[in-house]
């Protein structure tokens, strides 16, 4: 079955929100073998959300739209429902009956705005919402499926995991897909390209995408079959002559980040590290606790984003920074010694650049990074040249110092 | 001029890729007055892509893809140019001798592979690439702009920033629109709504959004007008009215944000902060530095993740750890009085809860979070109760945390 996902909202086409919603579902979908074929957004404009909801509707055979379904003035999604499906609103005591009871276990009378929710349209299903007053809509109509969320992620999030995708896999039949995800870092996209390509034959039922990130390049298969199986047998099969061609650039599949395979390296040795992040401010600190339980193998670290801070904290000799300055070689090694010293843990990360816009200069430019790692056997720092986008700066020296820890657990040189 | 914006990708309907690309081009091209009506994503498939050029360019004045430029093979948007617009590929030596200079600078052997991108559509116009091989590609014809971007942010960012908003500008022609944003925070939407619609009658040449996110609502403002005085003077004029009734949940305007303007704040009172964080695990150190020049005001901190570090470095009781546990406001008030001390600061934020999704218990749910504040002139913290997800309770600890130290440093009730 294809699908098309329309996210709905001024503030989606206009780009004040960015759209993960679309992503999300996307992602969820293609797991269970649907083939999400079209994203549209449009604003909360009734007419342009018609004609999107048409054209969806012609060309895939279940729409799945969010936002638009909110208690206020711009949320226009019902209308338009109305007005493709030619369908009435009708005022649901049950539903209401509900929203009333979330706001009264929050403490807060119900704004009188809310009991626009409990209109909606005749002769749909509704799917509840565990987060929010928004139910969703679903219409099955001549072979089609439409189904509305709402665009709030929590809330959106949760009907798909809950409702919506054990309602499709109900349905689905025909052709199936299997996607298999593999993770690389250290390497730029067109030097794997070429490695790749010069060793493995590629059959067209594969599609085979590279995608860069700041965290590495990630390789993902798609293979087509006539049932599951085929599929699966297919990008197995494709998986395992690229993990062979790929080899110490690949660190993880699929759901794998950095911050988990490194994680369950630590917990497996029954180690734990700390970090000395300066000019991340505290993003590997943030990276490696975005795994729950992180407590196991994580037991904090320094943000010594300034020079007093590296001094008093992390030891690091004031004649140091007054000589090699605080975004140097020297003062990476010292502040990953200090570091593990006074966190007493088996590997410190240290990280200290120049992020930008400002403070570089000829000697020392804009992206020079500094990663120093600190282990009871060894304490060295390695050097690297980024680019000149802050943002990206600060992703690339996290997910450079995580992969370096890696590789060294893992002793590849 | 309307606007369509099509992504190109299976990453990004597969939702592998979150669409960063098309809020960022539409936030640029809504502020130099065009409308963006429309945003397609559509995978790495020939047809499709065609079928998305077509309808963009029979809806859409202005089309302007993202992806699809690279080297490798799944990249195929010049394809779909020659079928749209049946024009042939030329190989352009110059542009090949340029992709070969940036290799040679960043002393690499520039992969054969990359040739491709030195083959580009006869009689269109190039924007050169600052960061990458791909150049933009721009065809003017019968009244259509046609604009083909890569798909690497930083690359597409440049080339939007640098080259397709001059250019477009010098076309621009009739309505204008003015957009206004304000944020504000610690308020909910619906209660923000009734708040409003109780107080402004708004006009309908006026759209007024709300837009939440884990820092608060944005209220976003979008005027149109016969000329760009017009459209600022009813938007200015909406806006102060705004202002008026929103009071001191009003924390900026624009691309102000809480890290930004706490920040502010800070250096115009010469103060500095530090931090001390423990579920956050060191993303309130992160959203401080996102600010360039954030030296200025912050000192850094302590990610005391685990117990141990809060005793070592915070010098907080292990009593009180026995007693009232790690997520409590003794906790929390110790965090940020030991903060404080060690980093010599102004001021010190303190978090300290229980992020989820496991950790929880019936006395300390998950969500449970106590923000400590620690200056010269008092020490003291806040209750929250979050949700039951772990990433939005991060967040929302953060902006919670950012929130009530701008209130403190103005001495808002």
């Amino acid at each position: 079955m294809d699908v098309e996902i329309i996210t709905i909202g001024d503030e989606v086409v206009t780009g004040h929100t960015v759209d993960t919603n679309s992503a999300f579902i996307g992602r969820a979908l293609t797991e269970i073998g649907l083939r999400v074929k079209y994203k549209t957004s449009v604003g909360d404009e009734l007419d342009t959300m018609e004609e999107a909801l048409r054209i969806g509707l012609k060309r895939a055979q279940v729409v799945i739209t969010t936002g638009g379904l909110g208690p206020t003035d711009d949320d226009m999604t019902k209308r338009a429902i109305v007005k493709v499906f030619k369908r009435n609103l009708i005022f649901h005591e049950d539903v209401l009956e509900e929203i009333k009871e979330r706001y009264r276990r929050r403490g807060i009378d119900m704004p009188a705005i809310n009991q626009n929710q409990a209109l909606l349209p005749q002769g749909a299903r509704f799917f509840p919402n565990k987060y929010g007053s928004a139910v969703g809509i679903c219409i099955a109509e001549e072979g089609r499926i439409f189904i509305a969320l709402p665009g709030v992620p929590m809330e959106m999030r949760q009907l798909i995991t809950d409702e919506v995708i054990p309602y499709l896999r109900s349905l689905k039949t025909g052709q199936t897909i299997k996607v298999i995800k593999l993770r690389t870092t250290g390497i730029i996209e067109s030097a794997l390209a070429e490695m790749i390509t010069s060793k493995i034959k590629i059959d067209s039922s594969i599609n085979l995408g590279y995608l860069p990130s700041p965290c590495g390049v990630d390789l993902r298969i798609i293979a087509t079959g006539s049932n599951d199986a085929d599929a699966e047998e297919r990008a197995t099969s494709l998986a395992g002559q690229l993990v062979e061609t790929v080899g110490k650039y690949l660190y993880g599949r699929e759901e794998d980040s950095l911050e988990s395979v490194v994680g369950k390296l630590l917990v497996e040795r029954n180690q734990k590290m700390c970090v000395a992040e300066s000019c991340t401010g505290g993003q590997l600190g943030m990276a490696i606790t975005t795994i729950p339980g992180s407590s196991a193998h994580f037991n904090g670290g320094v943000i010594s984003y300034s020079n007093d801070v590296k001094v008093w904290q992390l030891g690091v000799e004031e004649d140091l920074l007054a000589t090699a300055g605080a975004v140097s070689e020297p003062c990476a090694l010292a502040m990953a010694l200090g570091a593990r010293k006074l966190f007493r843990c088996d590997y410190a990360l240290s990280i200290t650049g120049i992020a930008g816009p400002d403070g570089g200069s000829e000697e020392k430019p804009v992206g020079l990074v500094y990663i120093g790692l600190s282990s009871e056997k060894r304490t060295f720092a390695r050097k690297f040249q980024f680019g000149s986008n802050r943002e990206f700066n600060r992703s690339r020296a996290v997910y450079a110092s995580l992969e370096l820890l890696r590789r060294e657990i893992l002793g590849i040189v």
